[in-house]
């Protein structure tokens, strides 16, 4: 055979689709994907494309996994936690309820020994995953009545999903799985008394306040919860090495931008939501501390079944609770000084 | 003239010179420009190289920014808040005393309006700066004696330098300029009462609490610090456009790792130093109180000095205080729960 040409072998010309889970009306973390693409696209003068589809557009947007493992598509942007009927140890690359913040969930995968576990998962399904987008800790969601004790959550029919619905589940809580432009009309009928969705930029596009005025934090079940890129394992492997390194910078640039989208974009959104009448309430400590009791007691189950989550839990508690010892030294009390300060205005 | 040839055009070879503020003993933010000058060499196949100095082997630790200025070096790796001597409007590229956690630095710098006001400010120095590292909150320091009430701080001399001690010599404080080497021997004789650094994990290296047993925290003059790229202006501009967005995309990439980095190794350090004696305090709320108090009362009378601090500061301080707003909400529920339930251990 002929070696091709030196430009060729450096700078290959190479499409590829990218299928999203998200709606472009989710414009902060649908958005994540095409900053990610803009970039490999600069990044190599525009021989390496990827053309962003959007979910449903090529493939349902809860079978992105699937679509990438089988090569259908080259790679996919999602969430993690959307494959937990598949095996919940998907979760721990985007979040586990009572997990790490959004900084932490950093610090373990780019440093604390999370992505070689998780490598090491997403193998078996024949994908390369890495960390393309964060939103922060999000809302504990819209409720139609006030919950203060976990009596109150008896029989509740909450849309919420994944673990943090089998969790959610041992407080008597009935879980609803309900499609985003669905929520709406079963909160406005009461067919279901609570849902969560994102955040404040997010929930204030589909109106909630109007039809369930009370807003609850913290959502609990995402700490801080990763957007993944997924991407084919064969597809990555046949790029130049100097294109998957560019393709590594633009998901951490997208991880870092998203984040830092959604923290601009979500204290405008929280200002106009209060100002329209909206009511905020913490959960309370009751609920909380039953629902870490109860996320923990489904961790130690799936431990004992499950071979694949126990070794990514058993790195992964000691290393989250690391975290939270450190953080509650210097950062937790900045944050509450300067809360307190704010909070005197 | 002759045109090029194609490869030549696109991937030209460049050999740069980069130079750190920081010793190799700095592991972790030296460590940061290593990491960004092998993601460039990476991405572009080797052709890109950009070689590491530490501080003081091609110009002194603290003139990085006339070096680059000039044109000496290409490019630096430093913070910006060492040059508040030149104009303290240099402080908003790192950390400004009672401002941005590392999240809200990001938020400001990449979507808050920030880089682009900075820009127009380093467009003076001839320099194109980066975000490139941050360190998280950092410790508030060594003492020897405890301090409890501003009357404590009557006279003390506090290695403590910028515009922190500008801000603390309104307590009583006497900042001192001490070189790093030298704060072991100041602090055992006595020459000094107390000495900030970094934060445990660099703090531990020099073995402060043999002769300094109360470690306070936090480092309220540095909530978030950034830690910069500086790149002369006309080299940036030399570069092919896809190398330039590689470089933005390294700097990007350091500047998420180093403080995923740092949130691993400085949790493991506070856990050693607590092991061997150390004491760790909070400052109380007199003299957080006080400090803030007197940055603002300092910021005030820059913005009527100041015409290049006026114009940043006021953009900077309502995105501070909007981000504050939003973060005691979710983000500080769940960091205060996760915090209580770790204690309760």
């Amino acid at each position: 055979s002929f070696p091709a040409p030196a430009i060729a072998q450096t700078m290959p010309e190479i499409k590829w689709r990218l299928a999203s889970s998200f709606p472009k009306s989710l414009d902060t973390i649908y958005g994540a994907a095409e900053v990610m693409a803009k970039y490999v696209s600069e990044a190599t003068d525009g021989k390496f494309q990827i053309r962003v589809f959007a979910g449903g557009e090529l493939v349902p947007a809860l079978q992105v996994l699937d679509a990438v493992q089988a090569g259908t598509v080259e790679m996919g942007h999602s969430v993690s936690y959307y494959y937990v009927g598949k095996d919940p140890t998907f979760a721990f690359a985007a979040a586990v309820p009572f997990g790490l913040n959004a900084r932490q969930q950093n610090a373990w995968m780019y440093e604390g020994g999370g992505m070689p576990l998780l490598r090491e998962f997403f193998d078996g399904y024949n994908v390369v995953n890495m960390p393309c987008g964060n939103t922060g800790v999000q809302m504990g969601g819209w409720f139609r009545k006030e919950v203060k004790t976990v009596a109150d959550m008896q029989g509740l029919k909450f849309r919420i999903g994944g673990l943090a619905g089998r969790v959610i589940s041992k407080l008597g809580v009935v879980p609803q799985q309900i499609a985003g432009g669905d929520i709406y009309p079963s909160l406005e009928k009461g067919t279901i008394d609570a849902a969560e969705w994102v955040g404040p930029y997010d929930d204030e596009k589909l109106g909630f306040s109007k039809v369930a005025p009370f807003y609850y934090y913290p959502g609990w079940w995402e700490g801080g919860p990763n957007v993944d890129a997924f991407i084919n394992k064969q597809q990555f492997e046949s790029l130049p090495k100097h294109y998957q390194t560019i393709l590594q910078m633009a998901c951490d640039h997208a991880n870092i931008a998203m984040q830092a989208r959604y923290d601009v974009v979500n204290t405008q959104a929280m200002k106009r939501l209060i100002g329209s009448g909206t009511q905020i309430r913490p959960f309370s400590k009751e609920i909380m501390e039953a629902s870490y009791k109860a996320a923990h007691e489904l961790y130690d189950e799936l431990a004992a079944t499950n071979p694949k989550w126990k070794k990514i839990y058993e790195q992964w508690k000691p290393f989250r609770d690391d975290q939270v010892s450190w953080f509650r030294v210097a950062e937790f009390n900045y944050d509450a000084f300067m809360g307190a300060m704010f909070a005197r205005k």
